[in-house]
């Protein structure tokens, strides 16, 4: 390809990087496709790495090396994360959410994209020292927020079932409780998911007793998995202590009043430095 | 926020722009944010457009009026959506996919994100000129890839369940065949879900008679929604016609020989002028 002005290729190399998150890209890979040194190639990525921090847009990371190269990671926190889990808060509260029998709808939200795949990078970003290898949920309403947990982590996605299905090959089932309905339930995962020793991160929209992410990892552990965290977008307050300890939640839901159409519920914000 | 050089305020405006695909965003928004006038923002954006166009990345689009801006449009269509097509097709002949019985093991790439986002933008490209409202697709395998259409499209998605959950309030049910089986199966859809007359696209990850596709279809009748399109990864060559008529596949497959573990499966390219 023939050269372009400098300003050019930092808008295709930006749109490259950010379009792979966590996706480890070869220097190489850009010399060639740009057609330029090595020397000029750092020089840009060091200019696009400047840009990013300035306007906290997420982070290059350089990986020296014959294996190395570059990648983008879309970290999300402080007041970038508080703003969406505002927006978010905002839109939870409105009484016309409130389901009889005291539940919140969310689906729209769940299933909105735009706000799911900045959820995806918050929880990516309290979660991205367990460096997990799969990212894992059960059908149905957390799937949109696991894939974008995956995309921000570049992970594989791994959904367990309600039911095994034929068309997935060999499976492990397990029965569970779940806490708050005490009903027996089953899922199952394909045996071909995950392989052992992987690290699992759990992901779910809902945990109340936490019986569904205990299931999970049962599951993790009869594939000889380890559980690395578990990340939920909203668990209830009560009951507490749940079936499992160490999870972590975007907010934290209080009550429902169906007299008064009042919804009490708290989102989880950063810490943000105001000095 | 202080003025920074151009390079970096381009940077980070193709970040912002390809990390919201579709998405309107008044040019007052980039005026405020990088502290500029609007005439140096519009030289900007004629930058980043002509970028974008010469690698062949995507388009910019601008709306001009008070309630206009720019948004970004990630078509992927020629040699780059081939590109992603051939990949997939390298994945899906490894032997070790068959499962007894026949079927074919995809999960691994359905829900990958990275494979499922391209093939999100190429189905995106190809039913441009529907202008669907909602992407509608029925649990479990095809939301990951109905994720990303919806991204693409940037438009709400929609998750019609197999059974009816208390936690999305009223609901309309249907029951439908499936083609292949002949069994009677039930599909759900919340009330909230689609507003009526709007235009719904369908995604699945797989067809083989079509009832699936023709049982949404028939829920988004219920709702006096219009069926826009149906889009699927993978459809079956036989049988043929199917129970819809109007759908568009990345795929056909053909067959499986359990014998000579040959699975036989071709790619529905783009069209490329190689004049």
């Amino acid at each position: 390809m023939e050269k372009v002005k400098r300003v050019n290729r930092m808008v295709a190399l930006t749109k490259l990087l950010v379009d792979s998150p966590q996706r480890l890209i070869s220097l190489n890979t850009f010399c060639d496709f740009f057609n330029i040194a090595k020397s000029t190639l750092s020089e840009d990525l060091s200019s696009v790495k400047g840009s990013l921090k300035h306007f906290e847009l997420g982070t290059l990371e350089t990986v020296a090396g014959a294996a190395g190269g570059v990648r983008f990671i879309p970290y999300r926190k402080g007041e970038r994360a508080n703003q969406v889990l505002e927006d978010v808060y905002q839109r939870l509260m409105t009484s016309d959410r409130i389901i009889p029998g005291g539940f919140i709808y969310m689906s729209d939200i769940l299933y909105d994209w735009h706000v799911v795949s900045r959820l995806g990078e918050i929880i990516m970003t309290r979660f991205a020292t367990s460096h997990p290898d799969y990212i894992m949920t059960v059908e149905t309403k957390g799937i949109p927020l696991a894939v974008m947990v995956a995309r921000a982590f570049n992970k594989p996605l791994v959904i367990a079932r309600r039911d095994s299905k034929v068309t997935e090959g060999s499976s492990i089932s397990i029965n569970y409780v779940t806490g708050s309905s005490g009903r027996i339930q089953t899922m199952s995962l394909t045996k071909r998911a995950i392989p052992p020793h992987a690290r699992v991160l759990i992901i779910d929209d809902f945990m109340k007793a936490g019986g569904t992410a205990k299931g999970l990892a049962e599951l993790v552990a009869e594939m000889n998995g380890v559980v690395v965290g578990t990340g939920v977008l909203v668990a209830t307050q009560s009951p507490s202590p749940k079936l499992v300890n160490d999870y972590e939640a975007l907010f934290t839901f209080y009550s429902i009043d169906e007299q008064t159409k009042k919804i009490h519920i708290e989102p989880i914000f950063d810490e943000v430095d105001r000095t």
